[in-house]
């Protein structure tokens, strides 16, 4: 089969053994598949390294069309049904990620296989391109759950990429608001409004801590003289996960702002402690989703709850793999792009 | 009258004009004031820049006689009664830091002016020193009402100077437990067992992690396949404040751990975010206290549930203030060190 693989940093669509499905597992056709941030990053390792990071084929973020069961599986839904999962595998040597493992095959490819215990079935009538952003959603549920939300809280999205956007969506489908979105990008701005942010900031033009600390109303004081315990209205999600955001967010806070860091800064970062102590901040780094976030993605994306549609700034063949992880070098133009067999067309 | 100044980075003990009881102030008479580790920075402060930090009077963890009244005042309290009080002055220029502010006249004098609204007796038969060291200890209360402690929590406390013990001694008295702490001094080590430490370790010949590890049991994974709210049984209070010491608590946490930062580090620190992100680690950034909490303090100390005794390692008279601050230049050797009135004997 074809399969886009990531070798040495650069990507190319190369013919692989077909995936066998195992004990628990089914075989299934990817029918559409988004590249994200984190392929663009494991390219860049290889290429930086590329004796020690392997090749692999990439793709966790996919939706696909069950063609045949492994062994010993109980085979409730039938060929031919468009499923989705998150992106795991269980092996001998335990469960390894789809798509940014060596040891499995990611979504990028003609075949895959997955765990039938964790088959979602994608409900009738969902276009298979809406269903392959259940992943990256699910980041955005997850960062949301973690932030502990509670009715007045305001929320300033600080960067509007994929993870941000998802952010975004899943604070708004959640019901919380008003949403203060910040990002450089104009295109990213705009999309935020149609994903429902209700007030986007260009931080070239106003500090994006400005307009968020006025909804978010006036900064309660630190001080011993405060009675009972104290809880601002204000929260952060860090989407951006570059060195130096950190600092900056920690500095521009309101006191007592909670900080969800969605973002991945994976270089050192250095930051100034004493500045969360004097506003006594709180910073909670968050990562993936549990299955049940999944599951609400998925619900939010088939019952209409969330545009993901607008999400989807192009979809191009398997064939065009190398393209599509070049548009994403330049990311202000692109949102998710999805990747979809070269022989059918996207339904 | 005699007070303790700290001027162009000196302490010595000069004579001042009395402070005068404005509206809803009470005159009262320090019988004990503690000295602290940001006595000890106001200080290095001064004399890291003479001509921009001003002289001050210190002290903010008193406890004092009643006086006299100052006008519009209830004066339930009769004259001579002992008192302790958050370290909060209100002038014309809005609430001031008692100890902390060339504004107004810290603890470590003969004569201090309170709020009469802030003030909070100290019970029959609690010696002055004990009481004094309510200040400190509700430092440690706050920080483990922050950290969210639940049933099963295991606590690892990181430094074992005032603040750690603190720290210490607020987990045990709300029945918390085990908690295990850390400190390269023996002395250090000593005071936390008889603060009521269940583990002590020495970093310099075990990683305080593995023990505290084995307690808090098997570590969670982190991956999309766990379902639920995750949340580690494992928190660490940070109480050393210098840089370097939270990326090597972030690199050696168990995933999901809560990591209350008590201590307080003023100079620029790195951390590698994504390892915060791979574990979902959270950082709760606390500052000072409640009032409250600081009334818990005072009730933990006077009911006897916290041995303040122990942490009270010297107690001098006021005209040794010089030696005092000398002598905290070697904090292995002392926790907290009491002034006195050097005409009086503490009682």
């Amino acid at each position: 089969m074809r399969a886009v693989m990531a070798r040495r940093g650069a990507v190319a669509v190369e013919n692989v053994e077909d995936p066998v499905a195992e004990p628990g597992q089914v075989l299934v056709a990817p029918r559409a598949c988004g590249i994200c941030g984190s392929d663009i990053h494991l390219v860049e390792s290889q290429a930086a390294a590329p004796d020690l990071v392997p090749p692999m084929v990439l793709g966790h973020e996919f939706v696909a069309e069950i063609l045949d069961y492994g062994p010993a599986t109980s085979r409730i839904l039938p060929p031919g049904t468009l499923v989705t999962s998150v992106p795991f595998l269980d092996t001998a040597g335990g469960p390894q990620l789809l798509g940014l493992s060596p040891a499995v095959t990611g979504g990028l490819a003609e075949r895959m296989v997955l765990q039938e215990s964790r088959l979602l079935a994608v409900p009738e009538g969902v276009p298979a391109a809406h269903a392959a952003v259940t992943e990256p959603l699910a980041v955005g549920v997850h960062a949301v759950a973690a932030a502990g939300m509670e009715p007045g809280d305001v929320a300033l999205v600080l960067g509007c990429g994929p993870v941000g956007l998802a952010v975004v969506a899943a604070l708004k489908a959640a019901g919380h608001g008003p949403v203060v979105a910040a990002d450089f990008s104009a295109t990213r701005r705009a999309l935020a409004v149609t994903i429902g942010a209700d007030v986007v900031v260009d931080p070239a033009e106003h500090g994006p801590y400005t307009r968020w600390s006025q909804l978010a109303g006036p900064a309660l004081p630190i001080s011993p003289l405060m009675a009972g315990p104290v809880r601002a209205n204000a929260v952060i999600f860090e989407c951006v996960g570059r060195p130096g955001v950190l600092a900056a967010v920690m500095e521009s806070a309101l006191p007592h702002s909670r900080i969800v860091v969605v973002g991945v800064c994976t270089q050192p970062d250095t930051i100034v402690p004493a500045i969360g102590t004097t506003k006594e901040l709180a910073l909670r780094f968050v990562f993936a989703y549990r299955p049940e976030e999944f599951e609400m993605a998925l619900r939010w994306i088939a019952d209409g709850t969330v545009n993901v549609a607008a999400m989807i700034t192009a979809t191009l063949p398997l064939s065009a793999a190398a393209e599509a992880f070049g548009a994403l070098s330049l990311p202000d133009e692109h949102c998710k792009i999805l990747l979809t067999p070269d022989t059918q067309e996207i339904v």
